[in-house]
């Protein structure tokens, strides 16, 4: 049985991250693997249960409140989905995780973006991913494809722009904090090439 | 403007909470004070939407999951609910507050009791009551009271008897560690006379 491993993407909306998860994907299945593809929040039934709360709640939700809910979602989800999914050998690709928590909420609100990485951990009892895929872009560029692409924007879309120049800041400070975990890419790249960069940092990690 | 007072009752289902959160609620009013009647989890939008997930869900909710959901919940309902209330001089009567957790999810269940209680600080930025009235009641007669009843049980409720004096054993316990927080009574005694102590110790509070 091969080993399991664990990728997860993160950046901001409109980095590109479901493409690329998409065609790792297949790059994958076309290697033989199982490969589970999932996301944070949501992921499982609670999960989506969760992600309702958080995202589309009408009102606010107080900030602790906040981080406490995608906490519970990452316990059930890497408790439930993705620890017997590894276990059983099989390839995870995850949208967004811990990372997107401290970003999101630790710098570009008002809670210590260490506490909230305390949080997750705790969460899930320290599980960190193989590989994380960082697509890095500027606020402006991510702006412009979402609005051609025309859909609602959700609760964290919506606020303004300042507060995603903080989040790119946070998960570049990240990145560089944990270099052999993230792989970092200019997501203003093209598709394809961006697409063979993860694959060649896959490869690696699968040995 | 009176000072606020924060008041939380405890115990298993089928202690009789219910029936002395309203009486005392009912003397409060008569000595003209503004009171607010409040439960966790719930007693806010976002904490409903918590309950229905932790009490309701069908299928397994994580161990971990389910204590940061109901660190969610507390959350807000401690950051939107009761803070403001304190601070308008009103009196906050509260069915359940971190001694449920730490004594249904810490003693009861797999977690350790010691960080279900940091997780609740952090929650609520340290808030704690300034009287908990736990009433204790030995297992076997809270399930004939709720037997009589005749209400369907919820997920917690169906946990089997030996969970149930874990139970009581932790939330003796948490009170003998902060005697002047708690004040505790044997719910086997008549309404009235618990009614009064809770009346008694309420009166001291107030000044």
């Amino acid at each position: 049985m091969p080993a399991g491993l664990w990728i997860t993407f993160e950046g901001g909306d409109g980095s590109g991250k479901t493409t690329q998860a998409a065609l790792l994907e297949d790059w994958l299945r076309d290697q033989g693997r199982t490969v589970v593809r999932t996301r944070e929040p949501g992921g499982t039934d609670v999960g989506n249960l969760v992600r309702d709360i958080v995202l589309h709640h009408r009102g606010d939700v107080a900030p602790r409140a906040e981080a406490l809910l995608y906490a519970a979602d990452r316990a059930h989800h890497v408790a439930t989905l993705v620890r017997p999914a590894l276990a059983r050998g099989e390839v995870v690709i995850q949208d967004r995780y811990l990372d997107s928590s401290v970003a999101y909420q630790g710098a570009g609100r008002v809670l210590d973006a260490g506490e909230i990485r305390e949080l997750s951990l705790w969460a899930t009892e320290g599980a960190l991913p193989d590989v994380t895929v960082l697509l890095d872009l500027d606020p402006a560029s991510a702006r412009r494809r979402l609005d051609a692409a025309d859909k609602p924007f959700d609760r964290l879309e919506a606020e303004k722009a300042e507060f995603h120049e903080r989040v790119r800041a946070a998960f570049l400070g990240l990145a560089a904090a944990e270099p052999d975990r993230f792989l970092v890419l200019d997501a203003s790249l093209p598709v394809e090439h961006l697409a063979a960069a993860v694959r060649a940092r896959v490869a690696l990690a699968l040995g």
